[in-house]
């Protein structure tokens, strides 16, 4: 202890191992501590790097830290920050801590994140960054590449240049880094554009509808224009990969029936992890109390013919199964835009012949089964066990199919019904297709055994 | 029909349209015809567009149309393809088609292509792309900015300029183009590289490993160093999209309980869709006959309280809820790198207050629902109805506890013994939490309500 000269404060030498490493790994290493220790971290931090660190999108507690730290400060970064996630801290604000920052910032950066503010979540708008390059097209080449030299050298990354009608500003070109080098430097900047004109968005785009352009085109950046054509922003590709890993995550989480959580795993509180999961957790229940009910309607055949109720869970589980397989196929496929509302009936018509073979395969095993262990004697299900072996295979046949159908209509349904086809879960599934299951069941043994078990 | 020029055929009508259209478009025309209607039209078009098309990873039946063309010109367009989309129509070919067509290409376009074979599917080398610009650090800004000019012009997209040692072919640093515009043009070339060193890839590391540096570090490439750190190729941003969203998908569809699929859900066959879902089907049908077992066991525990069976459903999916639900969670907190293998513990001693909180929530519910039927005469439980709802309820909480344990704990399980942690489907643990919930069931209810009903 006495070699330790008195100034090596931990959160010192913290602060000065932080500046020797990538950001990406700071943004990791804090998002391993409780939010005040990485508040004073951050608030010691020299502002560029405390900017840098507070950009990245990983770094999910940084409206935290915006507010634990002083409000100067915090203003003082906040109007350093990139626009697009300057505007996504203040989402996560109170309007009252909203006001409060926003009054501090000077009257530009205000104007720009308030315009920004007013784009709904999940839009190109409100992922979108304010920061990019344009030039009128009465440019040349060479005046281009001098002003990227002379007023644009600070910015970290360019994706393309913007070339804009000088009079009314609206977007004509988008010409790519590499065209400007090769060009001839007097040659006219639209010369160095592509053939074709630029792919856009409007701010009001769902960002999915976003990450499917920059899929489809490979762009590394897209324009967010205006009806009249100008460029308000633009959304580039480290922002779109965000998002569709965002959309990715949150169509697994719905999948599995939790509502989707906006943190990671671990970085949840255990109330708010609670209630994420008890919400679906208690409809499904409540929806498959009607299984119950349909028990309770058949009591007197489940008296008659207690050899049924072997199979319940067997059957119910083989139609949820199905069901779950069809609804993670369908899901997926609407959400990369492979198939359309209008393809649904193409779909039932795979469904349709795939659930019956299936369900018949099913059948066919339930029977050997029932066969075999009647046969060697390892259970006795009673005299007519042929009829009870045929009620099962004939019931999967059903179940399965029905399963597949809505498994994979239900996704389809929704997107009908303007909500996200992803919120169809295979709990839900599962639940939809256990009560029509037991219905299922037991009509099929009303007819098979009747006069013998019923 | 008299006025139409007799050379108006409808397939020359279109590919001169499809020249009028953007790739990405083409592509998508494309893939909604039959596979030999697209390779007329390919085999059609000018040989640049044709490489162009064939360049897209969204055209997945490539390999078809290759193997559907004349092998001179089948060979001529993977020649001009670029080397990661050429590797990728190779891996779908059958060998013998293989050896054909690569005894046709020139030995340079073949030495690369094999040398690209060797890496197996999902690692950094099948996907990474041999085109970059690398220029030894010697030169100056300048004498890279002519290069790029004169030697490099016909490339469309350049990432970064790769500077190497000149004796030993080392990867030193990663100049983006923003910086080599800026630089002055008679500084070293290593002057206008980043303070850091480059971030960087080996080839047979997974792609889902290399899709997490790009989003960690926001990367538009990544170059594929050997041992001797020599760069192989390098990774782009948007084969690292695909990549993303290939993996995301297989997530949901493995999590539904179906294999992965390689094409889009339309352009699947029949009999290939069976087998995508007949083999897990059949697995989770015959685990789940462990329930039939189950029940066999219990029989005359059914025989004598026949109102247990009315809950067997309800039970049995609140277990299988509540696992698909952790498992949700966990497959996607492991796939983004969130949680670790060692983390296990720390999920388990969340899963653990968690499962028993939404467990009594839930056996709440049971007990309200027994009591107001029985109380309203809507259903009659019988002169023990309080005993039988408690023990529903106890159920609850020990199942849904042990749904939410073994769900969260199944994606660990699997990755420890190195399989894809995704691979633990909703419909997998469901049949694991069925089994085990029917045994549950049936010792709460031999405690319970034994000397009364039992």
């Amino acid at each position: 202890m006495e070699n330790k000269p008195a100034d090596l404060n931990p959160a010192v030498m913290l602060t000065e191992d932080l500046l020797l490493h990538h950001v990406a790994d700071n943004v990791e290493l804090l998002n391993t501590l409780p939010e005040e220790e990485a508040a004073e971290l951050v608030g010691r931090l020299p502002a560029e790097r405390a900017v840098e660190i507070l950009d990245q999108p990983e770094f999910a507690m940084a409206p935290d830290i915006i507010r634990l730290l002083a409000p100067a400060q915090a203003a003082a970064l906040l109007a350093a920050m990139s626009a697009d996630r300057a505007v996504d801290v203040f989402h996560h604000l109170e309007a009252s801590e909203r006001a409060g920052l926003l009054d501090r910032l000077d009257p530009e950066t205000r104007a720009s994140i308030e315009r920004l503010l007013v784009y709904p979540p999940n839009t190109a708008g409100s992922i979108m960054t304010t920061e990019f390059v344009s030039v009128p097209s009465t440019w040349t080449v060479g005046q281009t590449l001098q002003y990227i030299r002379e007023v644009e050298r600070s910015r970290e990354t360019i994706y393309a240049i913007y070339v804009l009608d000088p009079q009314s500003k609206r977007l004509l070109q988008a010409v790519p880094l590499r065209r400007l080098i090769t060009a001839q430097s007097d040659a006219p900047i639209l010369s160095a554009a592509r053939p074709y004109a630029p792919i856009m968005t409007t701010p009001l785009t769902d960002r999915e509808e976003v990450a499917r352009l920059f899929r489809k085109y490979d762009l590394l950046a897209v324009p967010v224009v205006d009806t009249a054509g100008r460029v308000l922003g633009i959304v580039t590709v480290d922002d779109a990969i965000d998002a569709m890993l965002e959309e990715s995550t949150e169509d697994v989480q719905k999948f599995g029936g939790v509502a989707a959580l906006e943190r990671p795993y671990m970085q949840i509180g255990f109330a708010q992890m609670l209630g994420k999961r008890a919400g679906w957790l208690c409809i499904l229940f409540v929806s498959e109390m009607l299984t119950a009910s349909a028990m309770q309607h058949f009591e007197s055949e489940l008296e008659k013919a207690l050899v049924l109720t072997l199979f319940i869970p067997l059957i119910m589980s083989s139609g949820g199964n199905s069901g779950s397989q069809a609804t993670s196929l369908l899901i997926r496929s609407l959400a990369l835009g492979e198939l359309q509302l209008r393809d649904w009936w193409r779909v039932v018509l795979r469904e349709l012949p795939t659930g019956m073979v299936l369900g018949s395969i099913l059948g066919a095993i339930g029977l050997l089964r029932i066969g075999l262990w009647q046969t060697f004697g390892l259970y006795d299900y009673g005299e007519h066990w042929v009829l009870v072996g045929f009620t099962v295979a004939a019931t999967l046949i059903g179940i399965v199919t029905f399963g597949s159908l809505s498994g994979s209509m239900l996704p389809f349904a929704l997107q009908r019904l303007r909500l996200d086809p992803a919120s169809a879960s295979a709990p839900f599934v599962a639940t939809l297709v256990d009560v029509t299951g037991l219905v299922i069941y037991f009509s099929v043994a009303t007819i098979i055994l009747r006069g013998t078990l019923l």
